[in-house]
């Protein structure tokens, strides 16, 4: 993989323009993406490599791929659904502006499954294209776990940044809600999209954030003695596989060794409530969102979309206000578990990307979080024994994200390659 | 003007068929429209009259005028900015797509200032052409008020709904915070941005309303013996011209007579803090909104928005959380404040119209409630000595539209056609 951090330094040394930053980038899809299928659309190489020898400002020299849900005025738009082929905007999403006027470029348009929801596309998994790479960010998690590029960006409305960092092996980061513009992105479901991010590690993405927004994201030092993490398993444990429950046994055990304290913390029951309204919440505001589609190219919808689409406008105003209550207090009562606790700990999926394209896999253990709008970091480095990724979810209180990103940077760190369970014959 | 109601009865009744309703509104457009400029674009008529024909659902025979900050995918949508002319979207905004699959017909796109901001368009006030509509809705209003079309859709970030429907003397109504959605609609600040309608009467908005959403929002008796009325008057109260002041007792005055109680409430420190916090917040995300178009087409941008874009890039993120954060402080205050009123009254402008085109008015009566996502409903009935409306402004708790305009709703009957101060010579 590319790592944000060692190209700027690089660049800084002086042992890498920009120009030659970003031409490795174009080198590596080229070289790799014909297998993998991370990118619907790249950026045209020369002009792209120009912009690049212009640039100044903090980003000047990286290669961003950016999910194709998100609003480009120079390459076409499609939002994973041959509805929108060909469109082209009239103007560049927020985020992308944003990229650009701090010099980076965008290197192409990354694959996402249709409207970001959770019809598979083609894109394959890096660590073993048998697998699926998780969606619905799926190109944005190959393209930086293939080496393709060091940044891309994605969004999550269940667990679209999380579970597919945690497939390919990759730092991922779903920042606070609004902490990141999403102007410019189709909406699924205003409540719960969130822009987020990758990066080979979680220095990387906190440094590439921190350099995109302006705030105090950068990684800093933990000290482990005052630091108290939470045991999430919830009732969901089970629904994790065995390999995921000693990842996030071991993440404890070795926090544990380090200094830390650990807590088993349990689940309150407005938090359950709140992932249990999830769905419908969500169904809900798509249906609106996509009104457009539904009313003028509902043959041109996947069944899954089609379907959730239907149960959306099946709910009724009264059903979803009350669901939006129900959001409401489970964004309260999440502040009053990071009373007890620095951060949560919890399975990333339920375990490791489930081999073939047909599912993209579950975002059980992730889309409370998107709902309640914590800060939710993927730690990158234990692998099972046949070598695919394991991830492990750390999330903090609402607005805390350095103490998300700090904390997970340590414990990738003291995880280091870790690997669960017997090798496979 | 043209009553959704009365059209809607005229339809049952059998006395108009939904092509004759819509007819006369291209019919009205064609007679009035050159002298108001109320409509940027009108749709095709025979197209338009076609689908009027076809149309089923409770909004058949409604012709709306929408704001051009919506996105038609059948209609140019230029947001008012010459950067964008001739922009075709992909899809229509979900609010337009709600319209259409309701029955009503769009019969065109409403002049929107600038962005929807400051900058003032060509637009004139249907009570008298030398004076402003108000923006930033100004064809809205404009619309509503000449009789053009019964229904017309706008945006409030600032007061640019209750502001332009009080100067042009029709029912505005800015609903609770994303009751409705704003997908497809152009951002310029995701916190405030509000869609808002425009009527003859209050009773009328409402039912248009309740029918677009099948919520319960159609206005319902009110009992004034247990209303409880806040007059709500604040430090700004001197920024109220006297006719304004006069227009806010005598609305309290006849209140009070027909039973209810009228009581003086004091703003909190927190709601003046947040309106102190409005155009910083508003600004910060403004300048990442319109980044493309601050970016790309600088000199296209009126001096307005460009030096208030250039204030929101200076703003650091640490200034904007604490805006936010004095934000979330005030909507929990304002929840406060209805604990012993139900409705709150105000000017709904700082007077009448201004004369001539070269601004739209003030807001400063209006984005407090923006902030705070509370419903606010223009009631018209009032006019000064020379015949221009003076809007008072009803505003109830966060979700509780259906009071809001239930008793704005009875005001409007109490009111009559008022007149203020004395005939002028």
């Amino acid at each position: 993989m590319q790592s944000f951090l060692s190209i700027l330094s690089a660049i800084e040394r002086g042992e890498v323009t920009p120009r030659q930053a970003v031409a490795k980038c174009f080198d590596a899809t080229a070289a790799k993406d014909a297998e993998i299928g991370a990118f619907r659309t790249m950026a045209d190489r020369e002009t792209t490599l120009a912009a690049a020898e212009q640039a100044s400002g903090p980003l000047a020299g990286i290669a961003v791929g950016v999910k194709d849900i998100f609003d480009t005025h120079d390459m076409p738009t499609e939002f994973g659904s041959a509805i929108h082929a060909g469109n082209r905007p009239a103007a560049d999403a927020a985020i992308v502006a944003m990229l650009r006027a701090k010099g980076a470029v965008v290197a192409g348009k990354t694959v996402t499954t249709e409207f970001a929801f959770l019809q598979p596309a083609d894109t394959r998994n890096p660590r073993n294209p048998a697998h699926t790479p998780g969606g619905s960010s799926s190109g944005s998690a190959a393209a930086v776990a293939a080496g393709m590029v060091p940044i891309a960006i994605g969004t999550q409305t269940g667990g679209s940044v999380i579970r597919p960092a945690a497939y390919c092996g990759v730092a991922g980061y779903k920042p606070s809600f609004r902490l990141l513009p999403m102007v410019g992105a189709k909406t699924f479901s205003w409540s719960l999209d969130t822009a987020g991010f990758f990066a080979a590690g979680v220095a990387d993405v906190a440094a590439f954030v921190a350099r995109l927004t302006g705030r105090a994201l950068a990684v800093e030092p933990v000290d482990p003695s005052s630091l108290r993490i939470g045991l999430y398993r919830t009732s969901l444990w089970e629904e994790a596989a065995p390999d995921m429950q000693a990842a996030v046994e071991l993440a404890t055990d070795r926090a544990g060794r380090a200094g830390a304290t650990i807590v088993e913390v349990d689940e309150p029951s407005a938090l359950s409530a709140a992932r249990a309204a999830h769905l419908e919440l969500q169904n809900f505001e798509a249906a609106m969102a996509l009104a457009f589609e539904y009313d003028n190219h509902r043959d041109r919808l996947s069944d899954v979309l089609r379907q959730n689409l239907e149960q959306g406008r099946q709910t009724t105003p009264e059903a979803y206000d009350e669901k939006r209550r129900i959001a409401r207090r489970a964004r309260r009562e999440t502040g009053a578990l990071f009373e007890t606790v620095d951060v949560l700990l919890t399975p990333a999926a339920t375990g490791a990307a489930p081999e073939g394209l047909s599912s993209t896999g579950s975002p059980v253990f992730n889309k409370l979080w998107t709902l309640t709008g914590n800060p939710c970091i993927n730690v990158p480095g234990i692998t099972d024994a046949s070598g695919m990724p394991l991830g492990v979810q750390v999330l903090a209180r609402f607005g805390r994200d350095r103490m998300a990103l700090s904390v997970a940077w340590w414990l990738q760190a003291l995880l280091g390659d870790a690997r669960i369970g017997a090798q496979k014959q």
